[in-house]
């Protein structure tokens, strides 16, 4: 472990054929990043020894299975150097990750994007790029490992997350959160490799940061290991010790980044290494005398001997799940699919109907409490949590046990004050497959779990988000928890289901969608006061599912349509008795999930939202967003209001500020009137 | 230090006059929460003693001149025991915050907001409540306090920054970021009194955390002392060691939250105590026997006296500044107002005037930093950054220096990969005053600063953001670094300026109409890829202050208007060549702020969008938003025509991703034609 410039002839000489396993990892990466004329050469150059040391001899999985339930996951949070993880897909044999991909590094239409995208290819476990999110995420992966195991047994589960971290993963503030949560969840399968190259953009590392990294992890609860990241010895060593931790483990690997170039140890070599007598000088340097993307097929047979070396294992593996009984197999089998039980469908349907009939005055973060406590008992593999809100979020149900180091059967999660590590371990887990997690704060909090969030979106994955406290409505805590644009920043995400349920049946259906979702995130925004049970018919349809409904029609000549979510619902109602009462023919239409509404064809839009009789909006939050329902959907040009906010919220009582910002029955009745 | 219950009679006894002065401070607490019926009364009955201390004998300031510059800044980051602050602005006497006041505490109109809120009342330093932002924002504090020293002299500027945080600050991400930025730069006058209570809401801190914070912060560079927070002997002791501290200091203050209530300890204790039993209960413990919100006459008098005690320190330092030369101190006093200097205009028309008549073509963040280039040199408050983006977002500028604790007269900053860390300095730095910060980051990034960012907002500092590689137009990095709901996010959000000037000339107005913000932050938006200078006749006026404008009109009869901002104005004036050579008379409108063109007249709306015209709107982002232009401002009802991205990017070169997507000329013109 040094800072001087290694020797490379001296590594080369001492391991031999180790040295051109990880030369051709450095060697692709250098022809891939030249071909794009853009990419990140020096991070697979320096990491090189220490990732072909893992999958060599540590890395349990399959190259030709490479969804095997039981294999490790290795996530590369430092995901621009995205080439170390392409080549070594191409090299062990993976599907799909052939040599023309290589070469089509960050094409349209290839796989081998910038930064690893989750479904491109076999074996990107996560998309990674955004700095800490994958490290984040592998605390989930670990969390789910352990619960499985808890459930399945240890022939069935068993398996390590291994993650590749750079200094940018850990100056993100996330890291911090996901290194606390599994340094308290004690999470032992966990073992992150610190890629310590003392290298970032701007120059060296310690123009921005003196911390002690190894310090800071002993600090959270983990094992700290040093070593050489160029030796392949150490490196085999220190793997070994970190798997027996009972702690999670951080290797911090002291390498060298651009290894051998003349941009090595240089904020040049982070980048895109392209210049030709650079790359054929670090060539030589090797000791590579081949032509660019050209590995030779000697060295193609030991890489891809390793890429079968667990075949075997995963032979005795699927023996042992054959061996398991049929229900728990099935079970074990569906969970990991991501479908629902079957009788989830009729136990959200007999809380409809209980609801319709009960018509109870609650607050929907309580109807989503009284969701969950019907869902959790008959789907097992839920995982639920909250970042230190339980008793708000209404996240916690009877039965669920706390998921901690003494009780890994446990499926509820104190995620603590960290609502962006949170959002992350949720992707982490469903990533992993076999549970399907949610996790609450307040709406306004969203802001901090963004970067997650958006993550959810991009990558696909089902996660539910219990964002309660969804407006103004939370009252007196005041603007700063208050969400005002929130409902906008979530519908403008691609690939993302905002919910926003008006009472415990809408509530009960959206969950119903959210649990049932395959690629989808969904966001439940819920509030904190009470409002009235709206949906008193029962309805076996599920007509959240339609993203906009007829809640009430004009029972006179329709003239106005009152258009709203959540809360304001009642009060659209409210204010459609107002203009009934004048003879002024009103519908209301319920809207909880925009999405899902676009979604609809023209046809079913239309006959909800009629050209014709003048609209108003109602919601408290920002009008951003609103006028594609105003005008945009055959509205009447300039017959269209809004009633909501215009501005940040204050602290109050909630009544008090839905009085003070206008948004009451009368201001809703009024500004129909004022359009006819 | 003691985790046991400490003895209330015992304490009391060993320091009469300071357990009166702390219980003044838990029994308003006790009595404004229980009249709220909302609110957080155990973090100022746990930190009364720390606090009492800190303003008894430490805090520099001068409660009947909030605005001395040279005061103290004291930041309560555990902004819901807003009671605290509250509390003691009313007993020092500062203007405004009077008894009535307390007593209206979380009601509509008041000033005493759930959470501290900026500008609610003089003391009140910064917004506060979401956690972890009033830490982070110290750091910017701390910093600008030495930029501001090194520039005047420690005769004009020499002052602490203290803040109080709770495990909630501890446990967020964005407290690592600052940390280790504290750490990093040495921020010796920076003072972190931790309170140590080892309670969350949802109960005790060892449910979720395990982290040895001393260690942690050790670990970046920060003194860390120990001290039992009901002492007020050593809780001396300790603010003296720290203020004569080299680095940075954390004090681990080890309190009891709700200390004397039956809520002790305990989570219930966290919240709202508004039980008569309790609270009487409570005071008998105290020893207090005053009716509610009744403080004695002497007792007040006392704390009025530590409210004027730093009179005669502010007499002398006001003498001090009327000693330094006029011309420096109109410089201090100017900058300390946020007046930007006069020769700002010229200086930008000059530039503008040379662009029109070099015509680059560039990337605008090339425009900005050839904006930077020119501003930097006549503004001497100007404090740049960027989150180990340097080279990409073109934020340093020739002979800034590095502000380091080497060289506390540099001026450029970096921050690290910390885009939350950063934002949350900004703020700090705003708020603190006397300088104006920008940092850059990629736009897409804008996710991970959001809190701070919505802060800005909130607060209305005029802090900005340098927000570069703004859509698909960055290409290969994919996907994860290419905004698409982030214009959408930034614009929906209030008191925001989101800026996307489509060339150098925009780009030089919109950072005029920055660096001249009194109130609102900005954010610029600003390209990777070259595009042209399309305002190639000069003019005086600032047309971004207008927010959209024509830039080009129909030659022929006007039957077409396309809306773009950034670099698809370009193509829309592509697309208007096109549609001219057939004869469709085409207006091209650049719309490079929404927010401002909203704010100005209709006469002004309708005369750039008037009613008639097809209009299309081209955006390499989401649509959510643009029916606003499309329909709502009297445009032809399904007679509008988006181009831009219809979900996630791509990782390719961007001339691939602009033609794969759609967003080209000939497709804007065919959506014009479209509707014809």
């Amino acid at each position: 472990m040094t800072d001087q410039s290694p020797d490379l002839d001296a590594l080369r000489a001492a391991h031999p054929d180790h040295w051109r396993r990880a030369a051709a990892i450095r060697t692709l990466t250098l022809d891939a990043v030249a071909a794009a004329n853009s990419g990140h050469s020096g991070m697979p150059m320096g990491m090189a020894d220490v990732a072909t040391v893992l999958w060599e001899k540590h890395l349990k999985f399959d190259a030709s299975r490479p969804e095997w339930p039981d294999r490790d996951r290795f996530v590369l949070s430092a995901g621009h150097g995205s080439m170390l993880l392409y080549s070594l897909l191409y090299l062990t044999g993976y599907p799909k990750m052939t040599l023309d991909q290589i070469r089509d590094f960050r094409q349209l239409g290839g796989i081998t994007a910038g930064h690893p995208e989750y479904r491109h290819a076999p074996g990107i476990e996560a998309t990674t790029g955004p700095l800490g999110q994958g490290i984040a995420m592998s605390v989930g992966m670990a969390i789910a490992e352990e619960v499985q195991r808890a459930r399945y047994g240890r022939k069935i589960v068993d398996h390590y997350t291994w993650v590749i971290a750079g200094d940018g993963c850990l100056m993100e503030g996330v890291s911090q959160e996901a290194i606390a949560l599994a340094g308290k969840l004690e999470l032992s399968k966990l073992i992150v490799m610190w890629d310590d190259n003392r290298i970032t953009i701007d120059g060296k590392v310690e123009l921005s940061d003196v911390t002690d990294q190894k310090q800071r992890f002993k600090a959270s609860g983990w094992d700290v290991i040093e070593v050489d990241g160029h030796d392949p010895d150490a490196i085999d060593v220190a793997l070994n010790q970190a798997k027996k931790g009972k702690k999670p483990t951080m290797i911090a690997c002291r390498t060298h980044i651009a290894l051998g170039s003349g941009a090595q140890d240089t904020a040049k070599g982070h980048g895109a290494l392209t210049d030709p007598d650079l790359i054929s000088a670090t060539k030589r340097a090797y000791g590579w005398e081949e032509a660019p993307f050209d590995i030779p097929a000697d060295l193609k047979s030991q890489w891809e001997a390793i890429g079968s070396r667990g075949a075997e294992a995963r032979a005795e593996w699927e023996t042992r799940l054959a061996e398991m009984g049929s229900g728990k197999r099935a079970d074990f089998e569906r969970a990991l699919k991501g479908e629902a039980p079957r009788r989830l469908s009729a136990t959200i349907k007999a809380l409809k109907r209980q609801i319709a009939e009960g018509q109870p005055s609650v607050a929907t973060r309580k109807s989503s409490e009284m969701v969950l406590e019907v869902v959790n008992p008959i789907m097992a593999e839920t995982i639920g949590g909250s970042a230190d809100l339980t008793g708000s979020n209404n996240t916690l149900t009877e039965g669920l046990g706390i998921f901690d180091a003494d009780n890994r059967a446990g499926r509820y999660i104190h995620y603590g004050i960290r609502e962006h590590g949170m959002a992350a371990a949720l992707n982490g887990m469903a990533l992993h497959g076999g549970v399907r997690p949610y996790g609450g704060t307040f709406f306004c909090f969203t802001d901090y779990a963004r970067p997650a969030m958006r993550l959810s979106a991009l990558m696909g994955v089902p996660v539910t988000y219990v964002m309660t406290h969804d407006s103004i409505g939370l009252g007196e805590d005041g603007p700063t928890h208050q969400p005002i644009e929130h409902l906008a920043m979530c519908r403008a995400t691609p690939n993302t289901h905002v919910f926003r349920p008006c009472d415990t049946v809408e509530t009960a259906e959206a969950w119903e969608l959210a649990l049932t979702s395959e690629r989808t995130p969904s966001i439940l925004t819920l509030t904190r006061q009470n409002v009235a049970t709206l949906r008193k018919d029962y309805t076996s349809k599920n007509l959240v599912a339609q993203g906009a409904y007829v809640l009430a029609d004009a029972t006179a000549k329709r003239m106005v349509i009152l258009m709203a979510t959540g809360s304001e619902v009642e009060i659209a109602m409210a204010a459609r008795d107002l203009l009934e009462r004048d003879g002024i023919g009103t519908r209301v239409v319920s809207m909880p999930c925009w999405e899902l509404f676009e979604e609809q064809d023209e046809k079913y839009r239309r006959k909800v939202l009629p050209a014709g009789p003048v609209r108003v909006a109602v919601e408290a939050a920002t009008r951003f967003g609103w006028d594609r329902w105003l005008y945009g959907e055959r509205g009447r040009r300039d017959k269209g209001a809004f009633v909501g906010m215009h501005g940040f919220g204050a602290s109050a009582p909630a009544e008090d500020l839905y009085k003070h910002f206008g948004i009451t029955a009368d201001a809703v009745a009024q500004a129909a009137r004022d359009m006819l």
